[in-house]
């Protein structure tokens, strides 16, 4: 997985059935010092995510283990919403700080 | 998923049984700002896409979740139209703008 | 699916035995423009591919849903010879011209 | 697999009820001269790995070859804990050096 | 697939009980030129490949359809020894020279 930070949302009505009522997010990719990169995938989101908050993305087949995307033709799921996390024991980011 | 631009097609007679009637489109992939970049991808087209349309477009084994791509040697398809997306609340893209 | 150009072959005798009598092509990948870039891929033939032809080539588990690549140990294939390709109409790349 | 070192954790309590009770550990990719990358990933631990620990992870659907990944939305898994490597018969890391 | 050079190898005690018995090496990627490239994967040997042997790796789910594979929580393994390969019909290596 990597972590990214929830920038924007995409709409599209002429898509694949199975895709039917799936949100759309567009996620910017961060380091793990909390750096944007220069990269960004749209994920579907599976736990009601927010705007610029700090996620989890898997890719992959792995993005259709969640019973929301099972089946689906979405290579990319946001599957966690990040609180926080640490480098060596320093705290990198904080959601609630 | 990444977003990207149709921008042209490939004809290809010999091939896989299983790639039969399966239009085959050449799809800049753009980021998420909108600008072009140095890459692209050839997609099968699973909704009907035109040409310069800014599709979604899915990899991997997503890419055969498709009615139309299950079981074939395809590792991307074409599985959304965009109709627009916006960042922080600002729109990028608007199709009918 | 990446467009490529058959520039060689590899010979090894000894490989997993599902690999037995797979022709294995050395494939430069070009860009949407048919120049080369500086990427290449080992690919099983499932069309009868020849030197120099520009083929499509398909990755990961999608290179295995063709017949004859079914169960084997294989993460890329060529699935298609190009006959041609435009972008924006027109004509970049032409087989028979 | 790649070869990384343990430089952090993830904390989540928002995620797919799948994702309950997986570590999620921050991994920093390093090369085979041990240099670390200016890459990382965030993966489940299945071993137990501890801080500054080098390890090794897979990725995509091989992630949830592990007991524990099973059916997961997982793409990362961490599944040895690396004691040594050499490179052409010399050590490159030794872990009870 | 791509072409590697054998050039060291893992040892790790504490790992997914999958992989018990699995041979782990380095692999350094070399281009189709034959020229090394900065970047490595550790793969699975799953047909005796000795050290300096160029050798042929797949990844992904791929790299679990040997029989030695199978359900392993493997992304990458050695399905061939390379004996030779030609660009152009002009030998690039031969392993018997």
């Amino acid at each position: 997985m990597l972590i990214g930070k929830v920038v924007g949302s995409v709409v599209a009505t002429r898509k694949d059935e199975k895709l039917a009522n799936q949100k759309l997010l567009v996620v910017q990719v961060h380091d793990h010092s909390n750096k944007p990169k220069d990269q960004y995938v749209v994920a579907v989101d599976s736990v009601g995510a927010g705007h610029e908050d700090m996620v989890l993305y898997a890719t992959g087949s792995s993005a259709r283990q969640t019973t929301q995307t099972e089946n689906r033709p979405c290579d990319a799921v946001i599957m966690a919403v990040v609180d926080s996390w640490d480098l060596g024991g320093a705290n990198v980011y904080e959601k609630w700080s």
